[in-house]
């Protein structure tokens, strides 16, 4: 029992760390400023997953008085509305206060706090500390893609200071070769050893026919042959939605990509850089990427295709643990790189599994009520911590979203 | 061979004489006016199904000479990309002339040389002239949603002249029982027999759990206790989209609906009617059907559940060849009333089947490049014409539209 | 005492008769469908001007049973809040219904009992009459404006039925000459003699400097030169305001301009037509008036100057009566031109003229609520009825409108 | 010359201190972030009015190499078209770089380079000099509205660290009393003695009638009828733009203030206070003063009138200089408090005055441009260097613009 509680405790510093490691050096503007809707601002991500902790685990162990401020819950809660009112997401740039330092006093007093609870009551809540901690992990991610949406609409194209400096070595992507798959009946979703969150299951069974998988992602090279091909300006490779989106936000390239004379830059957590023809494409939207699959003949992998496919590799993918936040070339011909780099958009709607219930409380409000309008990406990508992944990990987003470390595979029926 | 060219001239003039017949009685004006993007002018309808024999049935067999007006291709081409330039969408209102009429005279035209084709060369362009006609079809039920949106925004509440005038008779729906369906792997999708839509097939097997469907659809009166309960103002019943949508569009009860005093209201076909607490509630949204749902326990069926249940169903519904285009009340305790009343709203997005290809050419854009954010829709309404529903016919729409005859019926699993 | 009557009923049967007059020949699709919210349906116009004696003149004499329709006031209220609810501007073109014959059939019945009225009440209601009537010339010119905006929309390129066939005469525009105007005191406003609107005084008195104002109103040629010089692109001639206006609706050109190989063509109600050099520009907003003024070292006239240099000319312009209903080169170098052809964009915000009162009632809300924002032009147009115009004449718009028959005169300091 | 100089350079030093001395104790998010477009960051203002020297003095002075950093002129530039591209205006608060510490050190460096370049060519470029100084001060008044918009989104209230503690002492209104005026000729605009902006000249004659100027401003209680007599309701004492804008907005309070049960708060740069029944109204717009003064049967003065009114007065307001940020009681029956506590919204459009022509070159942007659509304002406000103010000074904003610190004064004809 001592050693469980210690490993969770241990966990839980170690998950915390990382939260503030990453948001090392950052100024408190810097962590302030909320770039547009979609995104958060990095001080929002460091409260409101301390928020967590201290509404879901420590107000019910301790009382309403264990709360650090008053106004707090109200500030940080996001979309729980069963826990009450919180202030408007397209406002939570105007917090100048609480300060970056206040609310690394509220991490460090809400860790404390934990630190107790996990000491005292070792069996307590195992499950909420898991969700919590994932849950911050996702909120890593979104720290990473939110900063590098703020720094990339400065004309100064600042880097994140926790970012390694140096690129990752061009040593040239692998070439395209398919990789083949037995149709037949699968079983899909979480097996239920370990921690999965609520839209993972309930595991079942599911009939998929013979199929091939890119055994690497499409690389920036690759999309520059469909931008000369006219790509973002035929209706005939596009979902109708998608080209009307396409025309009315003016898309020509992924996002972040900016015309430098004849060749192309990027905006990456490094700073700006030239494109690497080498290296997946990133920041697409996935009726970009699903446009770029039609153009090239073939289609997106449905996600139990993925996940198929998954089941049996290694999970030894480029993850935010490398501190790169930059998609690297894939270049072993050996390996299927389904894991790290670039989420994968899928050809699958984010819809519940056969038998789904959301869990009773606020927590049950977790996944299921965006089960609408969004498509499930998998594999993680450059900004996603390591041990966050797994094979049955189910991330979404709407098809027009483009900040997201998002890539594609190919896939095709044989 | 002569009596299948027969059939076919004979089927063409029918459902070319079904349009006219709904635009009967129509001013100039009346057919004239778009009320919004997403709907078209009666005269549009009109002359864009015309236009769709011309274009890939009367062009491709007699050249460009064939056509009655320089500019009708450019008016009323809808959204075939590959066809060419066309009117915006939401110009299609601006078209005071040409009249009605100049339309009549069209269709007339082009009804006389599709006649001559079609008995002039018996055997070609079978399946195009199907799916023309299964077009016209479909704009049959879209120039009546069409009209009744426009007429529901003029405080005179015009009645359509084709419709009946004694509305259904008050005959008490029945109690709502659950039937259930075991699971199993089921073939799903267009059987092969006779015309279907690309999007119905290919047909492939799924596996589906044990599940019960009600054996009618929700009622009016169903929805006001769901109204009474706060249903339109409690998050935790709806999809988070949903929601977002409901609160800013101020949704507080189905489209069309108004009080009048302690009473309800709703504009129909027949004009403004009371509404009828055992009738199918109709003009909700996917998003109002699927927090219907929560409330009441329950979820929407999927699309494959849904046709599993129909396959072996009689298709004996309410129509629009019954010209009342308003639900009536299911009062049968022994029918299942799948067809007919109103499009069931399902839990399925509309994507493609297992192994869809788009066809080549602009008939090819038929339903492959809608496959995005749309909900699958099942089983007809009072609205469609009889002769054009089968069990799997899959009609799509967004979750938050509610001009279309669309209700709900619930599903649970076993 | 009879001759008076006489001549006001003789007088109001000649308004009524010119509003049908232009109107003639328009289907009832044509009369039905609104543009812009900015413009109303023709059928509008025709009701809501019936409406104005119906409820100013018939209701105060011979009580509510008058009314031709219970929802009539409803629908064809303008914008008199203190007569009670109205239907919304931009829903104006969804009333299909009444249809034009029922409009016809209700102006027929009012003018009806308007003649009653002005035989059995001789004396009664002059001023209330003769806003009516110059009311209903207000629309006169409103129902051309927004017609050709509707008919501008049409790839058709429908004419108005009412509209002269013939061009203006293609002779030149008189050479651009200044003409001198010596400051001082001068009286400003309407005199007392004959009708005006209320916004038309109190008559007082203006300090003004020496000045010159052009001999005629600029032309399509002059225009052109401005356009060639960049003056759509160049933020230095232009109002900050204006300049952003002109960037995000991309203007290039006046309103219905377009270009046809290395001509300009432009639509007029007489049809699509190419752009004439020697013709006044015409359908320009104030900012673009303003921007050409500044490019040409010169200014806008205040209304002032335009009121002190129109006060001795006779009125001899280029109106509706022409039937033209499209701006004519002004040619001779003996004339000032200040009246007809184009409306003149004035330096001067539409304020209320010292001691200012606005009416009590509902007949109050005439100009007085409308003193925001909007410029001040003068002198009629080619779509103005010449009965409706004098000296005093005050018409205004927001600087951005560009459908009416707007153009400039360049003015400058001596 | 030596003392001239003297003066010069010490009125630049104390100018630039001032303008730091409002930011101080503000963090680099308070001064970072942007909370509506109208508004700017307060390290952009601090950061634009020293580009406004560098870019104006010392780069004529002294060459491009004294630019402080390369990108500042793109970056800090606010609307001077004609000295090159500059960053979108809502796009200002994205800048978390530079720091503020950053900008300090730019701020210091124009400081040093300046003071050589007074004492080096001490009688060059006064006007410049006068103007950037005069330009400062605005700056100083909008960083102060500015951050005041930020802090009233932000529900923790904070308080400006420069702002006075103290709130004013609660000493009554005078009661409202008439002040009444002969009318005639008056000479109107800046008499040439000392610095005035563009639009205060040319100096002109005007005639004005008899009036009447209330002896002091509005206060919030006598807003507060208003408020209770439905004024924000009710549309017949609107302009038909207020009305509409305010009913868009849903505007039943001046801006800031918050019901607390039976009571009223405002936030204010001291915090969230109570409101002041005795105190000015403040953060109200041009429709609301308009409405206001209609409600109660007067109307507001004319800028020409309040300059009338204003010549004979000594100036000895209430401004900046007493730190308190917020409008306090004027109690003292005896003056005419024309100038301090709130900008007074008058009647007139802001228009050139006669013979007014733009400077040359980018200064010539000063105020030219900006001449449409918007409305004057005179005397200045708690916010307000006193220094910066006089009887020609006119302010200008659009009449929906409720954040600055502007009330109003009631005016009538005799």
């Amino acid at each position: 029992m001592d050693h469980t509680i210690s490993i969770a405790a241990q966990n839980f510093v170690r998950v915390r760390q990382q939260t503030e490691a990453l948001a090392r050096g950052l100024s408190d503007a810097d962590a302030t400023v909320q770039s547009m809707p979609d995104a958060s601002p990095v001080k929002w991500h460091l409260a409101h997953t301390s928020w967590f902790f201290e509404e879901f685990m420590l107000v019910p162990a301790y009382g309403e008085a264990v709360r650090f401020h008053p106004k707090y819950a109200y500030l940080f809660n996001s979309y729980y509305d069963s826990v009450g009112a919180r202030h408007a997401r397209p406002m939570r740039g105007m917090l100048t206060r609480p300060s970056l330092a206040e609310i690394s006093a509220y991490r460090a007093a809400v860790d404390a706090r934990m630190g107790d609870l996990l000491e005292e009551r070792p069996g307590a809540a195992q499950t909420l500390l898991a969700l919590g901690l994932a849950h911050e992990q996702q909120h890593q991610e979104l720290l990473l893609t939110d900063i590098l949406h703020l720094f990339a609409q400065n004309p100064l194209h600042p880097a994140l200071p926790a970012a390694e400096t140096q690129s990752a070595p061009n040593i040239g992507a692998a070439p395209l070769k398919w990789r083949t798959y037995s149709g037949g009946r699968f079983d899909i979703g979480h097996t239920g050893d370990g921690f999965a969150f609520d839209s993972e299951g309930p595991r079942h069974a599911v009939l998929v026919g013979d199929f091939a998988l890119a055994q690497r992602a499409v690389t920036c090279g690759e999309w520059l042959e469909f931008m000369q091909a006219g790509g973002y300006e035929k209706p005939e490779y596009w979902l109708s939605d998608g080209f009307h989106v396409a025309q009315n936000e003016g898309w020509c390239a992924p996002l972040y990509w900016q015309e430098a004379g004849a060749a192309w830059q990027t905006m990456t957590l490094q700073g700006l850089q030239s494109v690497n023809p080498d290296a997946p494409v990133c920041h697409i939207s996935f009726y970009e990427a699903e446009a770029y699959a039609r153009w090239a003949g073939a289609r997106l992998p449905t996600e139990q295709e993925w996940e198929i496919a998954a089941q049996g590799e290694e999970m030894n993918g480029h993850f935010a643990d490398r501190s790169r936040f930059h998609p690297a070339p894939q270049s072993d011909p050996g390996q299927t790189y389904l894991y790290g780099d670039v989420w994968e958009w899928t050809a699958s709607p984010f819809m519940p599994y056969p038998g789904f219930k959301a869990a009773k409380g606020a927590v049950g409000e977790y996944n299921g009520k965006f089960m609408s309008g969004q498509m499930v990406l998998r594999g993680g990508s450059c900004a996603t911590p390591a041990q966050h992944m797994r094979a049955s990990y189910r991330n979404f987003f709407h098809p027009d979203k483009r900040w997201q470390f998002s890539g594609l595979r190919l896939a095709k029926d044989l």
